[in-house]
């Protein structure tokens, strides 16, 4: 590799080498048509879209720019603690404490300012306290009830998942956007319908 | 799959499906690692985190905003189009129309403010007429010369690639970031030392 001698733009080439590592984290959903799982790279950027295109229908003003950022960052974490699948309620346990060290050592590769940038927005979005992170969320839940839809076999009935967890990380999704919530409620309905639970 | 009664809602959300394909066309750069092809999903949100990360060293100030945005849809068309390899001059001959039928039937998708916003956005990238697009098109760059280095077999060698071509099309790098400009340099010539272009 080359050095760098700017100390700063060397820091930050080296985070975005290290970064390049969430193309190789795989997510449970599987993209759409079924050939293979998604990763949290192209996940991220999916979001990013969703964000793009939906923000109109979010249930407070969004900041577009700030929600952005959050959905671009808000996976980076799993580099080191992996993707915990939202109905591993054992791995779910320690997700915080893990997520936490991921969080120190890679935005910790950043010039001190951008590291408490990102590190905020990952917070952020964690916490859902603000309206960017609310809306946030809600995509991030949205997208795989897509995916689960659209395919016919979901990763609902592979993991033995009941409509009754589904349907409470969903409530979230209101919390965002009424009509993305709607959205959801349908298609809760649908998969009903059609058979695509566990248990 | 449901219907959605909101006409607006219901072509936003078929463009968000639609655009998922775009984790299935495959690029020329391998992920770091080069245990396989980069698709075009996650490269592009590896360059929105350049973007974010680099924005600092534009050599004219840019909108963060309108440069994210660029960069998620810059590489939308290439899902009818297919991405055409860099210095594949045959494909390049026919690539603005390829490239041009397919903005017209994906942007078409959305409700045609955003078609139009979009579209724009997209335009605007390829002519590299303003601040951002030169910015955005200097990280397009930058990113697989890293990957080819990094990796110490690459595709250039493999394609045969002569390292003037790689000189020419990194030059507008510079005309985007002199700081990323410089590093451009630095890995060419590395490159060269280490015998990784072809002819």
């Amino acid at each position: 590799m080359i050095s760098i001698e700017n100390e700063r733009l060397s820091r930050q080439i080296h985070f975005l080498l290290e970064i390049d590592g969430l193309k190789q984290v795989l997510r449970r959903s599987l993209i759409l048509g079924s050939s293979r799982r998604e990763n949290s790279a192209e996940h991220s950027w999916h979001l990013a879209m969703l964000a793009l295109t939906l923000h109109e229908h979010a249930n407070e003003p969004v900041d577009l720019l700030h929600t952005l950022k959050m959905l671009l960052v808000h996976d980076i974490v799993e580099l080191d603690a992996g993707d915990t699948f939202a109905y591993d309620f054992a791995g779910g346990k320690t997700k915080a404490e893990r997520e936490e060290a991921a969080a120190d050592r890679i935005f910790g590769l950043l010039p001190a300012d951008q590291a408490s940038e990102l590190r905020g927005l990952w917070d952020e979005f964690e916490a859902r306290t603000s309206a960017e992170s609310r809306f946030a969320n809600a995509v991030d839940r949205l997208m795989p009830m897509f995916h689960n839809l659209a395919d016919g076999t979901t990763t609902w009935q592979m993991a033995g998942v009941l409509p009754q967890f589904v349907a409470d990380r969903a409530t979230a999704i209101e919390e965002g956007s009424d009509a993305l919530g709607e959205l959801a409620g349908q298609i809760l309905r649908q998969a009903q319908a059609d058979g695509l639970f566990g248990g």
